[in-house]
């Protein structure tokens, strides 16, 4: 099975992040090296990296490259400034996936938790950004683990935007249960919604599960319904970009009509992310902030040029699924079925305790 | 109001169909003159003319120009042998919509009634398209009067694909309500989805309803239920190609998922089209020939030169809802509200009577 490595860091403290330019899939595979916060900040703002747990893993790395060009002399409440600001400016790329501010928060953690010189605080952040991206893979082997059970063999499951390699460190979320239980053998067809307006399900979800083996089928994100009504689906996958505390889930815009299908059609909808994903400090899903993102994002496959005087667009570029839509939550430490308020928060408290965070 | 001629007949009878090119709309507002029954195959097949009753209206005049060429001295037998066997070319040109068939019956029986020369027979056949016309430009004022009082006085609507001027020789069917609304004053919004592949909303319905004056907003078609779910839609306006015994309907891809939405969020749904549009020779909806069109017309998004290799399109043009998803459909005679099989045949026995056919 071939699995893109979607970000990685380059050498030692002076070293690059080296991420897939998404933006050029399926077109070209092109790598950027970028050497400063400011890189990534665009490559997260413009989409060259996405994906919650990537974005996350992005930002720990940028945090790292904030003192790359930084002596060696440097006094350390110096660095830890340098940090702060990397760490407040990182966090302002994008407002909806929590996993950026999860994983800056840590950054800023074991910056302040830290004692030494500023030449030994670069080799800690780099340390604690790689113990970033290495949970992160390990955590989609584990969804993938949990969530390979429900993946039905024969029939085919339905995905939207992309949840998989390209979104994270690792195998995925929504797509990880897919690769686990396509190396187990199972037959099963995946539909890739498109999803605009930018088409993460043509340009990357098909693009990296054909790489894996996978059989895959795009459609546009309107033929949903109709292939459900016709029982071509057996079970929808998706990622999420924020989980609230009643389990409601922001993911990419198309989501939550996807849930409300799949509930009419009875036909389970299965959420798939990492617990840095949930954010017990927001009551419901109306509370997650949901990024508007440019009008001619939508408006550019009308052709250059073309103008459409008085005509506005809406381009939310998340929405949320109520708990209730949702058949099961897949998390790296197990599913919880019927998501609820007490559920999350009874399962969050026993894997913390597990961790013994 | 500013109201397209989007199909008209340029001449005597030895004129030519005058089509806009809705392939080019909005970039630019073409004519295509049709001198023979291929060009008006072509242009319904490739979707320079499309909607129901504009395709109808089409072949009917189709049929005419299979005589255009014709010499006055031709027997009659040739003539109609002509007449038939356009009608039977043009028949194939696109397999869901109804209208079309039943507007060539209605020239083939013209045709087979005819006794007179081959030079009357093209006036006859002409004058039989251009009532088939203007019954279309009649039929969708009708709709638009009965469909008015659904339409809110504030709030917005949403619409999906175009069922408007450009898809009849009229003011449209779904939009036909909304511009007897807009002329009475009543103030709303049109959320028009973009409908993919083809973004007849975003190119077609946004085009029509801006330049007629109403505010028109652009969305993708998987952002539906987010606007339902802020309560942002009032009601939901959409055409038909065919309408079974039952009521079920079939109308441009997406249609079914937005009635399942529209159901979920207590919204009410509204399927405008004319009567020509039922086909009661089909018990329900899965009897419906569903069209399925290239796969390029959804991966040219993807930019020229672009190969995924492995990767499969599914690519259904319309789908099928079901008669329990709609609220009400109005016809030209009026609405049959919560449709199902008793009231759709009690309905048009009624206005047969009516029209005394």
């Amino acid at each position: 099975m071939k699995i893109p490595e979607t970000i990685q860091w380059a050498g030692g403290t002076h070293g690059t992040v080296e991420l897939i330019d998404q933006r050029q899939l399926p077109a070209q595979l092109q790598i950027l090296h970028c050497k400063t916060p400011a890189q990534i900040y665009e490559a997260i703002q413009t989409l060259a990296v996405r994906g919650a747990p990537a974005i996350g893993v992005a930002a720990a790395f940028g945090v790292c490259l904030a003192l790359r060009e930084t002596s060696n002399d440097l006094p350390l409440a110096a660095a830890l400034e340098k940090v702060s600001d990397a760490v407040g400016y990182l966090n302002a790329s994008r407002p909806t996936a929590v996993n950026l501010s999860w994983a800056l928060k840590r950054m800023q953690a074991a910056a302040r938790a830290f004692s030494g010189s500023a030449e030994q605080l670069k080799q800690r952040l780099l340390n604690e950004a790689q113990a970033i991206l290495d949970e992160d893979r390990q955590m989609c082997e584990a969804i993938g683990h949990w969530g390979e059970p429900l993946v039905p063999d024969g029939g085919a499951v339905l995905t939207h935007c992309n949840a998989g390699a390209l979104a994270t460190a690792g195998i995925g979320t929504a797509l990880a249960p897919l690769y686990i239980a396509h190396q187990k053998g199972k037959q099963f067809i995946v539909y890739a919604d498109e999803t605009r307006p930018l088409l993460q399900g043509a340009r990357l979800t098909a693009w990296e599960l054909t790489h894996a083996g996978i059989k895959t089928v795009i459609v546009c994100d309107n033929m949903a319904a109709r292939l459900m009504q016709q029982g071509r689906i057996q079970a929808v996958f998706v990622g999420a970009d924020r989980i609230a505390a009643n389990g409601d889930t922001a993911n990419k815009i198309g989501t939550l009509g996807l849930s409300i299908l799949a509930k009419h059609y009875n036909i389970p909808f299965y959420v798939a992310a990492p617990s840095s994903t949930v954010d017990l400090s927001l009551d419901s899903g109306l509370q997650i902030p949901i990024e508007e993102r440019k009008a001619t994002e939508i408006t550019d496959i009308l052709g250059s040029g073309v103008e459409m005087p008085g005509v506005s667009v809406y381009n939310p570029a998340f929405d949320v699924t109520d708990a209730e839509n949702i058949t099961a939550i897949i998390l790296e430490k197990g599913i919880i079925r019927q998501p609820d308020r007490q559920k999350v928060a009874h399962f969050l408290k026993d894997t913390k305790g597990q961790n013994g965070q």
